[in-house]
């Protein structure tokens, strides 16, 4: 019989970070607040219907704030919470092992 | 204009992570070489069929290894690769995070 069990927090962790685009998300908010606009153009494929669904569960799990700035037009920016920062060191784990492990395959033409 | 530009390589490594179970999988294989049933048995909610497809496809990356030992029964192991065992310091900075931001809800009866 095994011993091992997973933590119930871990297991919640990767349940939020374990969704399709929310590392990418929160490693562009890394590098500062940024527009709903910001984000599309950076992370590629992503559609605006599921950036805004992750978005608001971000704000839910009190990962990122949403600020609305009263300008003409407004203006409405993305920034982390303390606890979403905290997830820097993790991710620049994932970004090590990337850059040790991950070959990019070349495209054909080149 | 958005100066930043995600890394190619993270933005692969988290195709990867970024899919359901594979943080959990790793997480277990981590405490050692596993067979298909303890793993069903330790990750909760886990159909077989999900779990068969995420393995096949951590073989096909290089992050697991399938062991057959010709026993009678035959026995099936998966272990972690090198690779697959250098995403432990990324798995580990989860875990702290999750020690410190998670809130496990209690539930009504308790």
């Amino acid at each position: 019989m095994i011993k091992f069990s997973l933590c119930p927090r871990y297991e919640l962790a990767f349940e939020l970070l374990g969704k399709k685009w929310t590392g990418l998300i929160i490693r562009c908010l890394l590098d500062g607040p940024k527009r709903f606009s910001d984000l599309t153009d950076i992370i590629p494929h992503i559609s605006a219907k599921v950036l805004a669904d992750r978005m608001k569960e971000l704000e839910h799990q009190g990962i990122i704030i949403r600020s609305v700035y009263p300008e003409i037009p407004v203006k409405i920016e993305y920034s982390l919470t303390e606890k979403g920062r905290d997830l820097e060191k993790a991710l620049e784990q994932v970004q090590q092992w990337a850059e040790k492990w991950i070959i990019i395959k070349q495209k054909k033409s080149e």
